[in-house]
């Protein structure tokens, strides 16, 4: 039943889908049931619940919809947006040009910004076009949160910052992808009208659930919004919240036990130290990077990603060579290069439920992937730049004191 | 981690989500993979052609959609429709209900026929439209196989005829949901244009597939349907499918595993066995309503559906209380009646990966919920009836023999 | 991995291997764990207290040990008593006549009384020997609670009472592996000084775990007694016990889990609840076995047992064709005659995590079954005999309502 | 449901319990079944056959008997010997200081040949021993093949040659629990008369067999033998054996699948590959160790251990504060230092399904703990130790080539 086995466990690297806990394996380990007794309401109203905590929001309204993050998108711009609408996006990397696409094949009317992909947004840029949009053309500024294809992060406050600063009406939606509850995501102090993330991403779970937080102004604009939906159509949630049955359609019954269970563990460990834990990953990762003499794909410092690492390789080596060795000979997971930077780089995902020990095996087996194709790598100094950080750094777990 | 823990199995009764089979539970028992890894892409390569057996076709184009069966119809219509056109659509219960209100909100022109809930699609009404459309106006059909609420099949092989009749070139776009895999479906000789069904329903699975089977018609009127679409876009599958990756965004990787297993355990017992079984189940149930004295909803015998039986109580019977004493003092999950028939019918669904035995245990159960709520049942004369069938008529078990 | 499968729940009704809850099974769904670490042993300690409360004894001291209840007799009787000492003990059954066998081999000198296999431990001759043995040279009784080849319950309280009346200080031990956790057991108040049970039985777990729980007199015994013992012997245990880390040797992870999962359920269910539970199911067994017109292998109704039916097929039967038939035609697992009556009885377990529709389409599928072998039975008959009792007597579930 | 939950996975470096890889958790995913069911004796009999190739025999007799290792080792002698035998045995460590524990309470005449903890079998004695015993007093030789607690591996090659220089004719029974699967184990070339190991060994699966196979002199000895003995008596299981049912009491259903899938995946990677990869992984823990500056507990390399390594600690560090540290802040798992090496030595078990990402995980975490308890260790210097050896010798993995 495994197409392709190799002994001992799957080092699974990609940034997503992410290792799953075996908590959580177990809690979605269970027979269908029937969604419409009252075991499930019951159960989903905690979930809406705590779904909030993880999107930093107490006001926002939170959708499950059964689908991926490709469909979480189309969510969030349907439902709030009018064909022919203006929207300002910047184009950074492979995700945020797919989501890009898909704005422009639902007609709205795409103001792309584009940067090199290894630069974050370019928020000049925005300051400039809503310095000059006097009469409020634009109706949505789209930005992912963390770009997964190079390893950016954008800078969602001063985002918000400009939008307060020029007094711009624009919605606010993000790609919160690879970002939320892994990195510091505030819907509500920055102002986000939708945000976003997939269940097999930070949250740890199989593919299966599009999360979307809408604020209440994003739900405002949903009731003049002229885009044409159905499945993705919030109002026919919103219809069963108020009948507190809660679902217009068929949930899969495993995901939401799975994401109680998810939740469970988040908040066991406390969604801040989830995020110091995303912290200190990303950091030793870079570290170790650097080490190696390698260079991020990310340029600046201020970019830095904490849930993934797109990491250069020399000219001469084809990165794509990398992953498939890793795969081959390793059992390790690592992410391609995609698009404009197939070839030139490798993606280390670190993010989901992932301890230090797995990354620096991972981190170890890279180093040996490095030498495999003829890249003069010192073996050890990787994992000993990690080790050196981290040893000063990771805190007990608080179960175990 | 059960929100209403109650002893031994729960009996799972409902037409959807249905009982999983314990190989396809440990199949699904996973963690996450890759899934542009080779792996993924081999196994979902084999999903691909068996899927079309059970669509019972040789020339059609599958896809998986994570999605629900409500975005399995939108993929289906968005795919191969234009707004504006004309559907000949048929509300016989609340499925196709739902689904024509999807179709308008979907800005076609749906030219509903309606029938008594109860009853199945009205063909004679249909052929006076082909009749008369000499101009062909009406682009599709779109017709339940087989209506959930009421537990009517309607026949798919007399709207092909009308439509060969007639010589019109209308799509016929068919909800499979509850049929496909359970009923005798065909899509090839039916020449069905748009079939679908989803992973909860007769392949015995958790929710989160939508499975579509695009005809080389309907392939070649995705080319010019103008419908607005993204996340449901076949386009981007073929894409992938030539490319041989498969997947436009990320699958649920224990869902393809645990397809692969109930494809499996399908072809073991053998589709036309499986389809054998459901008769048996579906013809043991009518017997046991008969004994009981109690009407099938479904008002003449060419409707049954071997997948749901939809059962009538006296006026001063409530079916909710009905099902609410099932779930809350035996443990057994029964279908709601919906809407119109709301207080009116219980279902019995018997699909999925289910024996005789547990339809039994069923019977049983509404047997004394029947007297619970005040309804003079002779006790055992259903599970009588039923059981003088089955004794007659059910096989071996092939691999035991 | 099924080496004959059938389609639908295998309906599981020996008296042992049980049906294991969802939710149990769920919780042994883990990789292994260091059994030294402070985790193991926390955990142990609840288990260690609660399982305590199954053998309603709050000064008894319970071992875990990892084995069958071929194991747990033999832990009983090796650590309480010496090679040639006198045991009296009861052959009612197959059970009884292996735990005898056993007793001779560890070479002690068992004063055997037997019963008619249908009959219950002849309690008068016990009271005969008790009287006459004023020299105390019988050591111990060892009696089953419930003999599960023939499906009698022994009256253990009298056994105390007769030892009491006769001052009689021999040792009480009490095989009640198809009696505890489901039959009314009461270690301290009947005085029983080694009670035991599997893991498989009522606790509804799979095979792995020998209960054995040790009166402060059995306690005392161990230390003189001279049986050679190593693996099952209890001192082992008490000095880890003492220590805080519980195990001589490796547990099973899973099993510990998994007693944890089935100890929370049964007390969310309430013990004396089991209880009824199992005394409805017994009762309805019974009065479906009596409409068919046939014979309970127990032949007097202070014996019946209400964990396991053995129903007497008429002499033109070979009962092994029942059990046969069920498992081939019905995926239905019924008990086999053994030894004596082999051919002459089949049996009905209905003991564990069991809920009266599963019991119900276990009956008629015995029916249809005797139907199938010859036997005039009136289908429908017992589950309505069933159903007239139970639908008087099934509680509503707490939790639900 | 985990006492002491942690994030990531846990990383499982005793030696055994040992890691279980998914498709054998997967397969033991199951409810119970009747084993008396003719399934369970065909699934049996493949067992018994495959098990005889992980000894290397095809003339023993195996027995897979519901207990741990202990229960093994009892069964090996009480089935073989009579008490007052003269057994020699050698002490070398905490696992081999046991089972002379239970050969004395068992009362056999032991010869203990002791070893300072850290060397071998002192085979020169046994030499010796055999020269003088012209009467054939010695009836059988025990040895642990690896002793756990020491990381020693015995000489079992030269034992036979010994055995067969002097032509003398005692059983040799040997303790395979933490080699056999994972190291060249031998049972017909080198005349071994019983081996045995445990499930949570090598084999990876939880505790709850005890494997143990005889050779044709064990079972010619078995009959003479007088030890008492019931639950483990071979001769209940060779009566079964004959009748085809296998079982003389309950097995675990789950176990005998999880072996079932246990057995494929060690024939799929090939048990000779399997047995390379315990030696490359042993190799790179011993490079490790060097690296750090520390002393390998075992004191010649012709001993060294390829499932386990005990690291001796400088006298100013207590080992037992590295292996709590090592749970408390990195989730990774270590073995104590057992007895008389308590506090000297911690233990980095590398047996079972594991591979060498996983066991660099485990040496940076090592380099991280050291640090924290006070040694000067140059971090990065054990993995760059290990990777240097590994980064030449790991294969490809054979299905992904």
């Amino acid at each position: 039943m495994d197409y392709v086995y190799g002994p001992g466990r799957n080092h699974l690297f990609v940034p997503g889908p992410v290792n799953i806990p075996e908590p959580v394996i177990r809690a979605m380990n269970r027979n269908n049931e029937d969604y419409r007794s009252p075991a499930i309401p019951a159960m989903t109203k905690t979930l809406l619940e705590d779904v909030k905590k993880i999107f930093k929001t107490t006001t926002g309204t939170p959708f499950m919809i059964p689908t991926t993050g490709t469909g979480a998108w189309e969510s969030a711009l349907t439902n709030t947006l009018s064909p022919g609408d203006r929207i300002v996006s910047f184009l950074i990397g492979q995700f945020s040009l797919l989501w890009i696409d898909q704005q422009q094949r639902l007609k709205f009317n795409v103001d792309v910004v584009e940067s090199d992909w290894g630069q974050g947004a370019n928020l000049d840029i925005l300051a400039e076009k809503l310095a000059a949009d006097h009469t409020h053309t634009i109706k949505a500024i789209c930005i992912v949160h963390n770009e997964t294809a190079t390893g950016v992060t954008n800078n969602l406050s001063r985002v918000r910052k400009l939008l307060d600063h020029y007094g711009h009406p624009a919605l606010l939606l993000v790609d919160g992808v690879s970002s939320i509850c892994a990195l510091d995501f505030r819907m509500d102090e920055w102002g986000v009208d939708v945000a976003l993330t997939g269940s097999q991403k930070a949250l740890s779970l199989p593919t299966g659930i599009g999360l979307v937080c809408a604020s209440a102004k994003a739900l405002e604009a949903s009731k003049s919004a002229k885009s044409v939906r159905v499945f993705f159509d919030w109002n026919d949630y919103l219809k069963f919240y108020k009948l507190g049955t809660f679902w217009p359609y068929t949930p899969s019954i495993q995901l939401l036990y799975g994401l109680r269970a998810a939740l469970d563990l988040i908040f066991e460990e406390g969604l801040d130290n989830v995020i110091s834990r995303h912290s200190r990953l990303g950091k030793a990762t870079r570290l170790a990077v650097e080490a190696w003499g390698l260079k991020n794909c990310t340029q600046k410092e201020e970019w830095f990603s904490d849930t993934v690492t797109a990491v250069l390789v020399p000219p001469y080596i084809d990165s794509t060579e990398i992953v498939r060795s890793a795969w081959k000979r390793y059992n390790l997971s690592l992410g391609l290069g995609l698009n404009k930077v197939a070839g030139k780089v490798f993606r280390i995902g670190h993010l989901g439920n992932l301890n230090e020990l797995q990354l620096l095996g991972c981190l170890a087996g890279v180093e040996m992937i490095l030498k495999d194709v003829g890249y003069p790598v010192k073996l050890g100094s990787g994992v000993a730049a990690a080790c050196a950080y981290l040893q000063n750094n990771i805190p007990m777990i608080p179960s175990r004191i």
